[in-house]
């Protein structure tokens, strides 16, 4: 049984805390949050847990084995160093931190302490995610060419961080992951429209190169009527759309034909030339992405799993978004992406 | 009744002779092509009008008031300049030409001539761009802020053009319509995945600057498994969703509204919070656009309507085009629009 | 060439007349209305076909070998037997007539002539229902238990038919075919709410039992804001949804699999367990079904094919629809169904 | 504080207790059920609540007002039974029980004690719902005609209910609910497929009749391989469709208009001509249904509010499935429904 507390209870914090909760493996020992109203409320459904309002409450005590910190982004750094500093295993929200120095720093701590770092880059974790990288594996798309992501929807705008830094995570982690490989460059224009003043960009498109010339698209907006998260791989074999807002169709993949140029003779029919190829859409598991990530950080714990989603692995992520806006800076010039051996 | 010929009965044509030979105004008298095969096959339909594989048959009758040319891009110009000469009224597929000077040419030429030119941009013509142009200006959306566009699809690769000149005419002929203004600066990015070796790029990011800080995103793409012809308006009021492969629901006006972050405590509610307003989906006129579209060129020969989509409009579209092409030969680089008084 | 005139150029007619001009065995010497308006505006595109109000003037032409009667359903039974009488072969609209006894008649004179009947049930030249004949012969559903369809729309009501003689016809045509089997009883309850005051059934449902207690639910009404057209075909193999409004995806095959009653803890999970298999969305062919049907009709004249949808079929058809009829003025007693050796 | 007990945590009680124990006016003291196994695995997450194979051990402590029973439901009754003779409050899964005469005898002793029942139709506390009342209260739909209800889904096979016990529920009680008023007579057909030996019925037709010859046809199912839930409200004035299974549009309103019938050309303009007005898609509150039933169980043991979803409603919702249970026995056969004063 490892002893657990989670520091903060805000937008993501409770997903957390309900999962954890609900592991054999984890006693959810304490909760805390800066606000006391909000701790209450949360706090209510979690009797056994003890709450405050101080989380060095949690540090100081012995027994507990792992920290989650779920708090807003640019806390997560100084509070990494506090948990790893007093001896726990951290699990810490995505973006891992506000630089890579940073995580680094963190990164050097825990292998100092011997203790683990994971990142809550859920994508990873997802039935979906797990599907296409199966499927990337056996062949079944042939070489990827390019993938394209859409990930936007209305506000939830922030004051401390862009869209970039929101929404572009998801992607960098997930393609990390699914690629096995990081990007050799970046490219970024951003716009800002709501918060003008702030010089906060709601809208962006990114630009990726993985080796081995495979780019990404990700377009990045707060500032879209409809919630989309759609990833459209395209490959030498055939093409996959995942489409995480469908209920139940997520992934579809699509046998890839380049047709001759057709003639016909009305509207009707020219209608009717949509696409050419089977499509097949396969059946996901209906597990809940946040059991899988927390089942997974116990594992990794217990020594029995390395993360997936690990200090490096997050590192990795916050050198791209970093690259991404050096190039929103200087009008989408390519910045090249270096990494530490 | 006005004695028309058309020239070119490959992909579009058949649809132009289609709704010309309905049109009471007029009188369908020819139908060229160079594939007799072809031109059997289309003029079956029309046993009245004559087929001839020389299309200056159709210059020479002098009974002939209008030809229209719907023939590869690449001989717009001349089969255009010869029309015009020959002291015909011409349709000129779109885009109107393959360089700016070409179009100018053209424009002047039908000037001193006292003809009429009219490029086939039939988005302007649609019910449902009807629509949006009154929804702007009954100023139901307020200030348009940035306008994203999808217009992708697997295929119709081409050999004499790359997916900009393609794909892109559609948007540019229809924005430059709706803002009742002419783009300032573009930019464009694009890559060659298909047809690597003939460098003709099958996927592009193009941006253009509208007067007023307007921007738009226009995503076109060989390389999709889906057609997804997808415009979303963002406006200081509301909302607006263009999907033209809707059959039912093209227009989607979109309550807007920021909402600020919410808690919530579970996965479940997480997912139910996609929007945040009322969505109205204004009915829209069942008519062809293609119909709506030869009504309007029959009364422009009358001298009933001043062309949507004159000569004039066709060579601010050629000219955005051109711009595109040449900031994706330089990396993306901003090129200046500047349009002739 | 097979000389041919058409009877009727309202709803479906024009069609029916745009097929046949463009087929390349078939020559449209005749189009024929009562209305001089509308065959005057239907006419302007085939200046070649000669336009009568005065149908018997094509039955007079010793050189034509075929009529297409296209007219309102209380007239398909007199023209029928006077272009049989003629010795024409005859293509039908559907429904074949408003009565199994003036099938019967229609079928025993073209027998007695050595002439062709072809009913128009478009559905079995559809790609789609091809598609599922072809499944359902290779096994891939197993044994059908059970089909479930909505064909549902707003309006378009009929002065002199119910909903069952308008839009039933497509399925029972479609089943039979499908089948290879004419159902063995009947059982129908309809509604009067728009044409009360006529007693014209705008809303009904029709059960029908195939032999092998097979079982079909058809749901036809004229009430319903949207246009569905929904066929779930249930196997013990496979489960089939047709979807004829899906421009792109009309077919979807579901792998079945009746999953024990799982527990889950969440509102979040519980959404996710919406099916249980793997979906593969088969291609179609673009064809259009007339362009299908047009060219089997000319072939049966020919002598090359057997008509899919015969006289023979088209009077089972009749006979089905009687009995919901009989059915639904019984109150939804079921009717046994007997056919003619 | 109301002190509260659960019986049963099975497939739905964990919804049950996970709100009951985030409410702040409640205290989650007691959860039972019969399997060790589920109510440890259950219980872990709710520490701080006594669990108990045992729920005599829930009516025995006197300090607990209000008991959940979540439980199959042919245990309804003799369990609700035991709570209220406990002294307790009681909130009754759906269906309050398996004959009318059971809920009865239950509602007098509740009646006799003083004490309040309320039961589980979750779905009058939708936001859906309680939208769809508005809208009808306010005339905006007219005169209701007629209800169309799909209710369908792959499997969840119940071995002791049937498909109309097991789904019919939340339609009989929603509608009761909307109309104000409970249906005069209840026809319905059923059908064994999967489960043909034990004789229970998988598919069902089930048509009732509201005062004012309002017409409501329901179509439950187990088995379609896609999970729907849509209910079409035709009304005089306009229509509307609600689609519980649409993550963001629950519910859309069409402006009605039974058009003439439209002469039309081609086959383009055909698949053109879906429907006819304007569709509004309301906004609804993200509220989980689950919470707002929670809440209005406590406010309706402290007196402030009367139950939405009484003893009585409970009732004659079990006296509708009761009638369409017999009308399904004696083959559909239309069946009077009488209700206590």
């Amino acid at each position: 049984m490892i002893k657990m507390g989670v520091i903060g209870c805000g937008y993501w914090g409770p997903n957390l805390i309900r999962n954890f909760a609900a592991q054999q493996g984890a006693q959810l020992a304490y909760i805390s949050d800066l606000d006391e109203k909000r701790l209450g409320h949360v706090g209510l459904v979690y009797p056994a847990a003890k709450k405050t309002t101080n989380y060095r409450e949690i540090l100081e005590d012995p027994e507990v084995q792992a920290v989650v910190v779920a708090t807003p982004m640019s806390t997560h750094f100084p509070l990494g160093r506090e948990v790893l500093e007093a001896g726990k295993h951290l699990f810490l929200e995505k973006p891992m931190a506000t630089t890579s120095d940073d995580c680094r720093t963190l990164n050097a701590l825990a292998k100092a302490r011997g203790l683990q770092i994971m990142v809550g880059h859920t994508f990873v974790y997802t039935p979906a995610v797990r599907k296409i990288k199966t499927l990337m594996e056996a062949g079944e798309l042939g070489e990827i060419y390019y993938v394209n992501i859409s990930r936007v929807n209305l506000g939830l705008f922030q004051k401390d961080a862009n869209v970039v830094w929101d929404l572009a995570p998801h992607d960098v982690a997930m393609l990390n992951h699914l690629f096995g490989a990081d990007p050799v460059a970046v490219s970024a224009i951003g716009h800002c429209y709501v918060q003008k003043e702030l010089g906060i960009e709601d809208v962006a498109f990114v630009t990726l190169e993985y080796p081995g010339k495979r780019l990404v698209h990700i377009h990045v907006s707060w500032l879209d009527p409809n919630k989309v998260r759609l990833c459209t791989f395209v490959g030498s074999r055939k093409m996959l759309v995942y489409d995480d807002v469908s209920p139940s169709e997520k992934i579809r993949v699509y046998d890839k034909g380049v047709d001759v140029q057709p003639h016909y003779e009305n509207f009707g029919e020219f209608q009717l030339l949509y696409r050419s190829g089977d499509v097949f859409i396969p059946r996901l598991d209906t597990v809940e992405p946040l059991k899988a990530e927390t089942t997974h950080f116990l594992d990794v714990i217990k020594g029995t799993a390395t993360p997936l989603s690990s200090g490096e692995h997050g590192l990795r992520v916050v050198q791209v978004l970093e690259g991404a806006c050096r190039s929103m800076a200087e009008n989408g010039r390519q910045v090249d992406l270096k990494y530490d051996a």
